[in-house]
C-alpha cells in the first residue's frame, strides 16, 4: 500500500497511461527500430514531455525494456500445470503464432541492437533475463519435487539457453517466425529429453 | 579438373589472392559492420577494382558470406573421430577461446544486418545454413550407423538448431563469449541426453 501510494506520487502516471505508453514504445520500435527510436518521438506520439519520460524510466534502453516486458502479460512462474510438459508447452502458447511472429522480429530487432548499445544490454539482463531465469528455477523446482527431473541433471542450468535457443534459431536457420508447432516439437525432442523427462 | 580450369579462366584470381581478399572483407566487416560495408572500401583496401568484385561475387551479401564460410577451415563432415561426443566437441574445439569470440561477434553482427537484408539472408542460407545442415546430417548419420543415434530420434531434426542455440544464447543470455569448457558441458548436458547417447 505504502509502496503504490509512493509510487504514484512519483510518477503521476495512471497504469492506463503507462501501458498506452508502452503499446506506443512497441509500436515506435516495430517502425523504426531501436537505434532511430528517439525520445523525441516516444514524447511525441504520447503527448509527454521528455523531462516525464526521463524522470520516470532514466533513458531509452530502461524504457524499451520495460515496454517488452510490459507486453508480457502472465509471468512464468505463475505458469504451474501439473507437469513440466505442461508447463512447457503452456508458456509457448500464450501467444498465437501471430503476435509470436511479430514479437520474434521484435526481439530480433532488440537483441541485434543489444550488440553495439551498453545500457540496453545491461537493462535486458536485469529487466527480462534475470526475472525470467528466475521463473523457470521455479517451474523447474517444482518438476524437481515432484519427481519428474533428477535435481543433479545438468541440463537444469541450460533451460533458459535451451528455450530461448529454439525460438532464436528457427528464424536463423530456417527461415521462418517460431510457432506453437514448432515450439512444442521442439521441446518433446529436445528439452524434455535432455532434462530426462519421459514424453511416451 | 574441369572446374577447376574454368573458374581459374573466370576469376583469374589465385587461391592465395582470393584468401587475402576474404580475409581484408572479414577484418572490414569487424571494423565498419555489415551495413556500412561498402565495395569501394573493399576495393580500395584490397586494390581490386569494383568491377572485378561483381564479376567475381555477384555482390556485397554473397563476397561477405563467401568471407566467412573460407574461415572454417575443416567442413564438419570431415570430422569423424569415432563417437559421436568426440565428432561433437571437436567441432567446438576447431577454434581457441579467442578466435571463437572473435567470430561469435562477428557471426552475431551478420545474423543482425540479416534481419533487414534479404540478399544477405538467401546467401547465408544457401552458402552457411545449407551445407552446415548436410555436415551435420552426415556426422549424425554416421552416429545412426555406428548405434549411437537411434534413426527415429525426433531430437536429430533438431541438431543445428541445439548447437547453434548453445553459441548463440551464451551471449545472449550471460554476457559471456561462448567457450570450448561452455560448449561442452552443453554438449554433454544437452545435446548428446536429448540424442539419447549415454554420456557417463
Amino acid at each position: 500500500m505504502t509502496e503504490a501510494v509512493s509510487t504514484a506520487r512519483r510518477s503521476r502516471i495512471t497504469p492506463e497511461r503507462e501501458a498506452e505508453l508502452y503499446e506506443a514504445v512497441l509500436d515506435l520500435l516495430r517502425e523504426v527500430g531501436y537505434d532511430a527510436l528517439t525520445m523525441d518521438a516516444v514524447a511525441a506520439r504520447t503527448r509527454s514531455s521528455k523531462a516525464t519520460l526521463y524522470r520516470q524510466w532514466g533513458g531509452k534502453a530502461q524504457l524499451v525494456v520495460k515496454a517488452l516486458r510490459h507486453s508480457k502479460r502472465v509471468r512464468t512462474e505463475d505458469i504451474d500445470t501439473g507437469s513440466l510438459r505442461g508447463d512447457l508447452h503452456a508458456i509457448v502458447s500464450l501467444e498465437d503464432d501471430c503476435t509470436m511472429e511479430r514479437n520474434s522480429a521484435l526481439m530480433r530487432g532488440v537483441a541485434m541492437a543489444m550488440h553495439h548499445n551498453d545500457d540496453l544490454r545491461v537493462a535486458f539482463r536485469d529487466q527480462m533475463v534475470d526475472p525470467e531465469m528466475g521463473g523457470f528455477r521455479q517451474v523447474l523446482q517444482r518438476a524437481v519435487d515432484r519427481g519428474e527431473v533428477r535435481p543433479d541433471c545438468p541440463a537444469i542450468e541450460f533451460l533458459l539457453h535451451m528455450m530461448v535457443g529454439g525460438f532464436a534459431t528457427r528464424a536463423l536457420l530456417d527461415d521462418q517466425p517460431p510457432t506453437r508447432a514448432f515450439l512444442t516439437s521442439y521441446i518433446d525432442a529436445v528439452v524434455l529429453p535432455a532434462l530426462g523427462v519421459q514424453t511416451d
